[in-house]
Formats: structure tokens, sequence, C-alpha cells
């Protein structure tokens, strides 16, 4: 399957390769139903209880029968006989017999006997005495029990995402806990004898780690949990040490060590231990992405400048990383913007294009791979096409936030 | 300042006035950049060293003199001695005098005496001889010490969110620990004698508490800590020791209780300890919607019908704790769809519409404010402004996601 570094596939080609190699996570937890927004959910909820779980009023006004009612207008209002009162959490010992009605707030139990409210609007009180104006159905403003969820039925099913709405829903049905899948995680293995650890000093022609730091938000706010490595240096031994710890997790990302020579390494760990699925894809930055499949966990080789990194980052790992967790392919939140500048981009290859979004217009930010202002100043990006090998100053672009 | 409730104020005026009551948080802490992503940061990032850190190739190749290369072609090559192999992370102690060269990767240091990187794609090698057949200029392929980020320059500042990109920036300048506004606080008060905590078994005539769910679950995914009280029952006395206990956070939210009879005791309580600012918005559902301030905390009254809450979260709460965190106006995730019914509005209100997504359609969910199932179902909204009462089955819309 390994495909030679100068035969480079397309984005979308690669993205199917990907697709294909990874299996959502199937371990599940239970948790918290306040824990849970963002979650997704393990298992079909089928309501317990009926909600509404009992009769209730769905207006302030009357509890009548309706056919007490029948034939009331402006002119000939019918007159009940108020024999309660019934506010909010309270609720009624009285029945409600033929003229009779029980004054009630919305959401209160409808008390034995009646069928249907009255709204105070359409009445007039005369100390314990109700003209009601207009007449009523049965069950006009009553949300009876279980119409809205009858116990029994299915309510949300599995995969589905959790939000606020569906937490609340959760909450409406007395659930405290819910079984959802487990946030996956994703080992991330910066490389490269010439990145130190953040917090050592830097040696003669070293570099900080970025790219795990990077890598790791992206990863984290993709429904995963990253679990950062220490720098393994660029040898075998070390980095193959790395690849076999790492593989205890559901995925693997090594950043740096992809490039032409560099590279040589971990496709060598990767085809001892697996198989290479692809190297190198048509894009800029970002171009010698790796990609392969080892003990059936998907790993990523992603190149060591940040800009390819943070491309890679966007395009690869985060689509990926949410098929892992079981979550639906981002929506991404676009901003339509005029480019302040032209843009030469290079035909074949799909460019990510950094840009910063001020006066209302996206102000390239893209200084070459190596740059860190080009991801500094980064509100998001533009996804050239392959086919494009221009964008005119003024013209409309789609601005991808990150 | 109070307003009659029946003299209902626009969205638009509601929400200045709720922006103009906001300040926001001042309180400040110092975490580690792995747990920064999101964050709003507190101070100026100042660079304290040069990225890179060194002149560094660009590229792979060779590092050279460059007048030395002057005047090479395909027909002419100069040669050059080929002294030293530099490979990632390492670094040549041997000096680049005259028509000699050092084979050098890319991010590599660069060697004294070599001021330019010729490409590889342009030599070829014999034995310890390098042909180039191509001039280099000074520079050439070489990123300059400090070029892309020079120590002192401003990098980030005060009020920026961190994302991914930005996390990598400080990685890159070695900043371990970076100051960042606080998390606020929001007290969340669920109100009612007729709302049981979860976890307790339904008395008669009692539903489950859901909106603090909700609410939390907006609280936390826009940047805050939601602080959820129990249940207070519809008193004065207990309204008001909750509200006490709940002015030691930044923010107050009180579910339930704001509509019209239930309403009076918030009012009441708001007005002793402080001032309402508006009470009943031209909106459905959740027109009965107060607010104040007490001193000097913003106080929300949302309604107890779940769908209201929701709506109210929406659209008040969460731009109201977004300002409060600091943090810019969400950009909306917005999926433009059409409907799959015709819907009826009310003319002078802006409606907020629960949808579900399928089949490329929008399906308008809302049954009526009490229905839990106006919220399982939806996967967004659709704002109606207050001029519209009619919108046609096929009609397109913009969705919002919740």
């Amino acid at each position: 399957m390994m495909r030679p570094f100068r035969s480079l596939i397309s984005l979308e080609e690669a993205l199917e390769i990907v697709k294909g190699a990874i299996n959502p996570i199937a371990r599940t937890e239970d948790i918290l139903i306040s824990d849970a927004n963002g979650r997704v959910l393990a298992e079909d909820v089928i309501a317990n209880m009926d909600v509404p779980p009992f009769d209730r009023a769905a207006m302030d006004g009357y509890a009548v029968r309706a056919e007490d009612t029948y034939g009331a207008n402006q002119f000939n209002p019918m007159t009940l006989k108020l024999i309660d009162v019934v506010r909010a959490g309270e609720i009624s010992k009285k029945k409600v017999g033929a003229n009779e009605c029980i004054q009630i707030a919305t959401g209160c139990k409808m008390p034995p006997g009646a069928d249907a409210v009255a709204m105070v609007e359409h009445s007039e009180q005369c100390e314990s005495k109700i003209k009601l104006f207009k007449p009523v159905h049965p069950e006009e403003s009553v949300s009876g029990k279980g119409e809205d969820i009858s116990a029994g039925s299915p309510v949300l099913g599995v995969g589905e995402c959790l939000n606020p709405s569906r937490v609340g829903t959760l909450a409406a049905l007395g659930i405290q806990k819910v079984r959802v899948y487990e946030r996956p995680e994703v080992a991330i293995v910066p490389t490269g004898s010439e990145v130190a650890n953040l917090g050592c000093e830097l040696k003669n022609g070293q570099v900080y780690d970025i790219n795990s730091y990077t890598l790791s938000a992206i990863v984290r706010e993709s429904g995963c949990i990253p679990v950062k490595f220490d720098v393994a240096p660029d040898n075998y031994e070390d980095v193959r040490n790395a690849m076999v710890n790492a593989l205890k997790y559901d995925m693997v990302v090594f950043s740096g060590g992809s490039s032409v020579g560099e590279s040589d390494i971990l496709c060598d760990v990767i085809q001892e231990l697996g198989g290479i699925l692809f190297h190198g894809v048509q894009i800029k930055p970002g171009k010698p992405i790796l990609f392969g499949v080892v003990r059936d966990k998907p790993v990523f080789g992603i190149p060591g400048y940040p800009t390819s990194c943070l491309s890679n980052g966007y395009r690869f790992l985060l689509p990926a990383v949410r098929q892992l967790a079981g979550l639906p392919k981002r929506k991404d939140i676009v901003v339509r913007s005029k480019l302040a500048q032209r843009v030469v981009s290079t035909l074949g290859r799909s460019q990510f294009l950094t840009v910063r979004l001020e006066d209302g217009f996206a102000h390239p930010v893209f200084k070459e791979s190596g740059a860190i202002t080009s991801m500094a100043d980064a509100d998001g990006y533009v996804d050239i096409p392959a086919n494009v090998d221009l964008l005119e100053k003024g013209e409309e672009v789609d601005v991808i936030l990150l």
C-alpha cells in the first residue's frame, strides 16, 4: 500500500482514506447529566414517565367543566361558583362540580371534575362568582398527561450529541445519569532532536515544541482527550518505543518527522508494525502528511513546521478525532469576507491560507510554513481549491474560523 | 425604572439594556497553556526571545556563501567542497569557507560563514563535491534570527481569545503559563413549589427541575461556571434568601417565577435590593423575561416553561455571559435550509422557532412553551423577526444551531 512520496494524492482522496480507517469508540461510561453537554449518547433514552406527569393547566385561569360554559358570550356570560384557588405548586383537594370552578395557575394539576381552563382574560370576578364571556371546549388550555411524551416512548437515540436542550429533556424525565461514549484518548508525540520540551532551556540549534500544544487544543475541542508525550529524538529506537507506548491510546499522532529525510524513520516504524495508507497530499502547506494503521490504531505523521501542522490539524486530525468520538462532522463557523490583497496559489495544491479578520476584510497572514506569526495572527483560514491559482483583491471568500 | 408588565420592549432594546449593565470580569488567574484554549488573555504577550532563535535553513540543501554560486547555470555549474553534513537537531562545528558547503536539513542552525541555502533540487553530488546549477542570493532559503518574531515585540494582546494556533504561539515563545481572566461564576436558581430537584420523588402536582440543567449547559459552553442552586419555593423569604446567597457570584439567573402572578415575588425582591431594568419583551416564547441589577450584579428572571427558558437562554443569557467572560459575541453556526411546512408567527413578536434538520429541510418542532419535545427534537432555531407573520413552506431560512 506504500505510495512513493512524490506521487501525491488529492485532499479529497486522502480524507476518504482516513474516514475509512477510523472506528468510532465503543467504550461507554455513565455520567451525570450536568456533565453531559456535548457528549454522545451510547443508549436510546426511553421515557420512563409521562410528560406532563398529570393533566395540567396550560394557562392562568379557571378550571371548569367545559359543558357548563357552552352558550356563554359577551352579553350572556355563564356564572360559575369559585370554590378554591390553586397557586403554583399547590394542589386542590376539591372536585369541580356542575357550575363550579377553581382558579388555577399555569402548570398546576387539574382538579378532578374539571376538563378545561377558561382564561382570566375572558372572565370577570364578583366575590365568589366568576362570569365567563366565552365558552371553552373540553381539553381547552389543558396539557394532558403524557401528551408531550408518553411513558415508554423513545425520546433520544444512540449517537445523538447532547446539547443544552437535550440535557434539559433528560432532566424533564427525572434522569440523573446517562450512558455516553467515552472521550477517546489521542496520543500526541512530538519528535525531532531539535525540539525541546517546554520548561527546558533551549540548547544550541533547538526550538520549543509547539505542535503538541496546537494539536492537543484541537483534539480537546473536538471531544477527545489529548495525551501529550515528551519529545522523542529522531532515531529508530526512540520513535519505535514512543509508537509502542502510544498504541495504548485510541489514535496516535506524531508531529515532526514526516518530511523527506526525517520521514524515513517514522515510515519504517509504521511499516514494521503496520502499514502506510498514504504519504503526501496535494495541499499547501502540510504536503508531507503521513497516515497509516498500526494494530488497528490510526496513526498520523504530521510535518513539524508549525503552520503545516496547524493546517493538517484542522484538515485531517479534527474530522478524524470527531469521527473517533462519534461526533458529527464539524459545522464550520464561516465568515464571508473580502480579501484585503491578491493571493497567488499553486495549481494542483489545496491551499490552507491563514487570515486575520479586520475591518470587514480578510488579511492573509501566511508567511511561510515555519512562521509563528502565520499562526499567531490567524482568526481563520480560506480553503483555496487545487484548481484555483489566483484570488483577486476584493474577491469574496469564506473564512472558516479556527 | 420599573416598566409595567404589559408594556413590552423590543428584543433589540432589551439586548441593549442587558449589554449596558454587564461589566466583563476583572479577576485573573495564571494557568498552564495546555489548559488555555478558549480562554481570554488578561495580559499582553511580549516576545521574550527571537523566533526563530537563530538563523536557520528554510529548505533541505547546502549551506553556502552566496557569492560562491554567482554565475552558476545549467551548463556551467559551480563546484563546492562538501565539508560536513548536518541532520535535523544537529549543529555543525565547522565554518563554511570559500567554495565550501555543508549539507543541511530544514530548520537546522546555519553554520558560520554560510549566508544562503542552495536547494538539493538544483544540485548534483559527486563524492565530496557538490555541483550547483543555479546561483543563490544572500539570505536565500534562510530564516533569519528574529525574522518571524523579534524579542520585545508584542505578539498577543489583552482580551484576545486563545485558539489552538495562539496556544501554539505561546509554546513557540517558551511560555508555560499565561494570565487569563477567570471564568465568571453564574448562580442558577430554580424556583417554584411545583418544581422538584432531580433525584427526589415527584410529589403530587410536581415536575422536575429542567431549566437549571438547560441554563447550566448554556453557561458552561459560553466560558462561565454554572453554580446550580436547589429549588427555592415561591415565597418572599425563600426567594430573598436565595438571592442574597446568589449575589456572591458574578451573575444571577432565576428560572421560573417571572410570569404574571409568580413574578411578583421576584420583582419585589429585586426592587427591595436593587432595581428592575425591564420586564416583558416582544418575543415568543419567553415574553415575561425580567432583568435587573442588584448590588452591581446583573439578575435575570427567566420564565419557567422549558422552551421559554431555552429561548431566553440563547437570546439573553448566552450573549450576557460571554460578555461577562470577556469573550466576543458568539459566531453562530448557521445552516441555510428550506422550511418543511408553513409557519404562522405573531406580528410584533420576535419568534424563536425550534426546528429539526432532516433531509435538508427545517422541520418546526415547536408545540407549546411547556412541551419538552419542542426541545428534545430541536437541532436549532429560526429567528423570525417581529415584522414577519408568515413563512411559506419551502421558504429558505437560516437555522442557528443550538
